[in-house]
């Protein structure tokens, strides 16, 4: 398939292109920069500078046209992936939007995001992303909204528990950690190395975006309400979340119990995996895997599931691609099949 | 008053050596280590090498009589303070234990240490070490069991709600994240540099020893039983914890009125500051404060408090000397007063 | 080429595991580690666990033999594979040691390591593996002395300029920077987390064992005697090598003029990459390029050439990798084209 | 005596009020900074919010005089101390500019620094504050050219080498590292976390504005013309530069008998340690000690001195509080004596 990325000096697009070079099937036919036109991706990054690129182009339906684009990647910014959703309306290529804008019906995301709301007949023909529960949907979509890197690590831990209605779903207690790559590219004093380094910052408490993707989507597969208390913290380092979720149980099992019901329910997958204790993000880091930990404490009755991903990868770009096999029919692993850096 | 510290090679020993410098009227007479015995700490450690330090000697109540030692710290680990303990047990000095030795009673201890407890009598007359909360029982004492790190950061946070009874004491869930320092000295897998940088991990969930010390603290002080939840984990920097508490609040009050009940609580304290947002553990790092946020989520409910320290001092080190400042007589923040690193 | 790797838990095997999972035409059929015998690589690293390797064994040529390897790495320490090397003397198939035991003449060898030189005559049947420079000779070797990492660094920027005698040969000052994987995974002082972050250490000063390597190579290459002055610092980051060489040209070239000389030198390469101003080990870390760059002071008519690399790709299993292609007749990028991690 | 900041929102005036809240005869009387006037230091930098400060107000003689200042610390960037230096000519306090201002005359100042020269009779009234070889003239100087972090480290490594003429001055080459807080609060690219963290950057190769300012201020002083080349590097931690000076000894000395040597010119100076072998930047972060180290290199003749230090301490605020400590008439080392932070 012919790719052309929107968006193409961000950290999301720069793994697409990593994971794309790296895919017998995929290939960069055009990169869009507003901002860089006309710029080469090897003269911005010198650390690609092994292949040429597409020269940076403007956005237009002419160019993503006349470079025969089977599947667009909005690696934008929330806000800013609205402006060419509209434009893409009528375009008759796939498009997967790696922005918040497709994920939440208009009322909510004005309520959790500072932006207009895409058109709502436009949203609602999206599909949510979230490839292992939605695969089949994923499959006939040409409008896939990626999931946010926190509510990938969430859901993947709680739907098998929600759909199952075995926990109760107005007790979930989310803490969640990433590295500084989910603050993006964007130049802030949160960023900066003194100011990051030796350090951990619990931000946006109560009021990141993700708290009602995460309650929106688990109601829309589940069926039922919930309500999660989300803290999300910056931790120095690139990659990865680990996201613990603190959960009320609602049937008697002891921790290998849930660990083997756990097992069981993602048995099919390819990129989950189920069982370690002491999670780390090194598991992960550098990978497509989700890596989920169960552990149920005795003295309180509490289940606690631990999910660990790299929110460049599963939690973004390597979902994506992910989705892009899905969509072309290919073995939903091909090209994501690197091991975690771990060194 | 003259010093001895024993168990003096580590990193808690390094921090009270560092303090005691700075402070006018502590003075360091002797160091024991029993295992680097004959030693120069300026051989040990070149970074010392400004300063004359006495020799390392093994353990001897001789020895320590000999120096004229007012004030012991045992900055020695779990388990080996004990044996010392028992030695000290009719010495006339005061004795501040850095270890969880004289935290727990017999059999709590026994069930979340993998050691022998001390002797039932000589726990009994040891003092908890939280200064706000111990300061009189403090002055009169001469054995101090210093707090564990995580059950300072998370009893500051707590005991203010918990004595006022404006939280259920069975619904207290933590998350807390150390820096490195707080694994010790002891070479193992998980410290090694690239196992532990670009990391986060979770580790000893639900089976961490400050939870009960936290539970029996709590109890012991504000006479409710409580029952906490703690997940902790290792985060890739060398000093500060921060520890989250999602609570139940039983009385209702905006976020703003939650702030200000704080305030009021610890208005007179030198070392706790309330207010912050977006807290950070760079904001505590390197001082002896402990830096209180609050936040009340209107859509759950729930009150969030979060705890931020250093774990070396206000953790450790620090606190101890706040204590021995108590016991002096001398103004609490004597020789405490340093800025937060920041860079 | 079905492929043995002994030493397996090592940080080196760890890496070639990764990259033969990605190179269609490896395959991995033994791990050997006589420490860990009957264990399984999942369980030591959870992070590999998508995978079913081949249980750890003991060395013994039956087993090697048995699993029909073609292709057998010695990820082992310097010291280490010698003691292998002796058994697999007569073996048929082809041997990569990625230690030092193959890399110095016995005399050379004895005065820099601390061990006894493998046989001579085995020692002179080992081809050095600088892939761009010993191409023709490791195509028909069967057995390789893989460089070390600091030598591949310094040797590439060096052996154009000495082989061109352009550079005065006992004019070579060399300051060489390594992330902390460069330090193995043995547990030492110097790699616990917190004595390593926020740490630079200069270390094996004027005695580092890659100081005969880098000599007696370029003087095997060029024809001409050299002489390198190398310090070598562990920084704080997992992965990478810069390696500056600062040197006294006998020629007359401008800044561009030398850059130029040197993009001519390597325009063959698939994995050098000449040019960048401000070099940085992000640019490579995480691929197997060497990125070289190029100053003149014209103040002081100093020529300084910049090399960096992944010590863990370029520096070891990355050259190893190269290596088997050639050997093997495959395209010599085969399963090395992942771009730089850059994030 | 009372002191004033200008440019207090930095990272040098944030360490010289952390110096000052420690020092017994110092106090901040008043915060100036243009950009940020009428706030608060307690709401820009919450680390600090134990003490009041002065609100920020803007540059004004009157406010200077009008609080009394005796002492008046321009911590602000090259370029802008120009400005105020010219204000500041006819006023009768004493000014310690840590800028690269008044470091160097007219011609040079314009060849390294993109910014007009400060007057040329006001440049010559300053003193290079390079406290251990201008002590003389600083106790009596009412201008003080701070010195820079690189030229701090490598000069107090050099001079005693060039004032005793033993080493060719001509033959001088260095490397040098500096942690991230060298870059300065703004925000750029290479300061973010995600591009520095993992990394290590040569930047301003040849072209670093203190080469001119060792060259001439080791000319000032030694009477010999010297050319040095200097790489330096970013690496990723905060504070703390490693110099590394690679040098030609004109006599024969052994490596001991070196040591020796510096220890002797040195024995009288409370900041300068003498002796470490395996250098590394722990042992002198968070201090205001400068620590040497010597090799001889008996194979290629070359003698090595490494020179670590706290690029905000001894090579900025720490050196400046030093000469204010001689200029005030106390103990040097007043205020001065933390230990390094180590962990």
């Amino acid at each position: 398939m012919k790719c052309t990325i929107v968006g193409a000096t961000g950290y999301a697009a720069i793994e697409l292109i990593r994971l794309i070079e790296l895919h017998p099937h995929l290939e960069i036919v055009s990169l869009i920069s507003d901002s860089q036109t006309n710029q080469e991706m090897n003269d911005l990054y010198s650390f690609m500078n092994n292949k040429q690129f597409p020269v940076l182009t403007a956005f237009s339906l002419e160019q993503i046209e006349a470079v025969e684009t089977d599947l667009l990647f909005l690696a934008t910014p929330s806000g800013i992936s609205t402006k060419y959703l509209k434009q893409l309306d009528d375009w008759k290529g796939t498009v997967i939007d790696l922005s918040g804008d497709l994920r939440l019906e208009k009322s909510l995301y004005e309520k959790w995001y500072p932006h207009e709301s895409v058109d709502t007949v436009l949203q609602k023909k999206a599909t949510y992303g979230l490839t292992e529960w939605k695969r089949e949907q994923i499959k006939d979509s040409r409008l896939i909204a990626n999931p946010g890197c926190y509510a990938t690590a969430v859901l993947l831990g709680l739907l098998p528990l929600l759909e199952e209605r075995v926990i109760d779903p107005s007790q979930i207690i989310i803490h969640a950690s990433s590295g500084l790559s989910g603050a993006g590219k964007t130049l802030t004093e949160q960023t900066h190395h003194v100011r990051s380094s030796e350090n951990v910052r619990l931000y946006k408490m109560n009021q990141h975006q993700h708290i009602p993707e995460i309650e929106s989507i688990a109601e829309d597969i589940t069926g039922q309400q919930i309500t999660v208390s989300l803290a999300t913290y910056l931790v120095p380092l690139n990659r990865g979340i680990m996201a613990t979720m603190t959960l009320q149980p609602l049937v008697e099992k002891t921790e290998a119990e849930w660990r083997t019901w756990f097992i069981e329910k993602y048995k099919q997958e390819s990129f989950i995996r189920v069982g370690q204790t002491d999670p780390e993000i090194k598991s992960a880091a550098g990978s497509n895997y989700c890596d989920i930990s169960v552990y149920l404490d005795t003295r309180t009755g509490r289940l606690t599931v631990v999910s660990v991903l790299d929110n460049m990868q599963k939690g973004a770009a390597g979902q994506a691609i992910q989705n892009a096999n899905v969509i072309g029919g290919y073995p939903e692993t091909l090209g994501l099949t690197q091991q975690p850096f771990f060194i």
